[in-house]
């Protein structure tokens, strides 16, 4: 189907979920949009994540799009059910597809979850997590500073070193398999997997999100071979943004257009 | 005049003025509005940040203000000339007073100032130290990381320690007086005083605001004595937001109502 795939976020943690699809889906076309006026989503209250998330969809279904990528945890934890009764086309999320493969991956079924404290607060990892495998063990813990390292560029100095320490030092040995419930936490996969030690399995929910949608749109006949081609859209344009994008997807950045909603 | 004073910040940082002006003027009435949904402003465009700004005093003139507090360095550094163009009441912003205080602390004028990455590419501190004193040097360092730790609680552990040495250690031998330049880096004065030592001054520009607005309306015969009555207003209202406020304000936080603006 000659439809673009529609992708939002809070910001621009949502671009490794859109470079996930790029990889996956080189021949579809894309369309990002990033609320960088009201980012973060991860402080704020249920309610306020709800209405900003249905504004989102409401963008980017007005552009035509064939189905909805939810990149941001914290929307995905509060908004799906919402989104879902409001659209007609396929909602994914990027709680399940990481729940999915945390389990898949697991041997002891003790697995941790870290995300923003508004994704832990609504434990819909934890839920989703005991929905598909009621005897397994789940350990979570918020860690808010991580996003400003991240958008700071410090993925690999003592600063994040002892933050990530700071987090996850207690609960590192009761786990097999992490979670990592942020669409911002894999740019600090070296510093979080010395800290949990080499055994411990990292899960990235971009890559799972990326291979189910692949699997989805094959399966409904919706793949396209048009071509690729992405816009990016911001509610706001940041002094940092290229730089910070950059993190994200290297040199290959699309054009940015700005936009209100 | 029985009229209140309105103070507004992007988020509860500006409740460390709200305190100054509770200490100073123990008689007035206080309306304090902290745009909570749309926090953080240090890292939007300026354009952004003045329609927010001017959104914010009108809510507040709607309640009828004999004064407006804007206790956001980044509003601050954008918004004041708007603001004062549209408003009929006097408009104070954080930056004058802070940049009166440190000229007359500092011996050598060679002035630091720290802030968000918006509050220091807008120059602001720079340009009114100069304006004033056009001999002065002025050094400065956006430290975005300073914020999320306040808002986090980590206010003397071991990564606030090297946080505050990545961004300080390298300016602190050449100045003799440093502008804390966003309302949230008073909960971080102790680490900060360490990094750069005993022997630099630092300045507190909430207490500065405090003392201008008090000269002011006394001088215009505008102080009341009608006893303190506390409104604080907030846009959202985070899950975490009662324990961030006991940070700024202690045990004694008037009672929260949220808004829509």
């Amino acid at each position: 189907m000659n439809k673009s795939i529609g992708i939002f976020d809070s910001g621009i943690g949502g671009l490794t979920v859109f470079a996930a699809i790029r990889r996956a889906l080189p021949n579809e076309s894309l369309i990002y949009l990033g609320d960088t006026a009201r980012v973060p989503y991860g402080t704020k209250s249920a309610e306020t994540v709800i209405k900003y998330s249905i504004q989102n969809a409401h963008f980017l279904t007005q552009r035509g799009i064939k189905a909805l990528v939810v990149a941001c945890n914290t929307s995905s934890a509060y908004s799906l059910p919402f989104l879902r009764k409001e659209m007609n086309i396929p909602v994914h999320g990027v709680i399940e597809p990481g729940v999915r493969a945390a389990l898949a991956a697991s041997k002891t079924m003790q697995i941790g979850v870290i995300g923003t404290p508004a994704t832990i607060a609504s434990n819909a990892y934890e839920k989703s997590l005991k929905e598909i495998k009621p005897s397994v063990r789940v350990v979570s813990q918020a860690c808010p500073l991580f996003v400003p390292l991240v958008e700071e560029g410090w993925l690999d100095n003592e600063v994040a070193r002892l933050t990530a320490r700071n987090y996850l030092e207690s609960f590192c040995e009761k786990i097999d398999t992490l979670i990592l419930g942020c669409t911002h936490y894999p740019l600090l996969k070296s510093v979080i997997q010395d800290v949990v030690g080499k055994d411990v399995i990292l899960i990235d929910s971009a890559e799972a999100v990326a291979s189910d949608l692949k699997n989805d749109l094959s399966r409904q006949g919706f793949l396209t071979g048009d071509g690729m081609r992405s816009e990016l859209y911001v509610t706001d344009l940041p002094a940092r943004f290229e730089a910070v994008a950059m993190n994200f997807l290297g040199r290959d950045i699309p054009l940015v257009k700005r936009i209100e909603l």
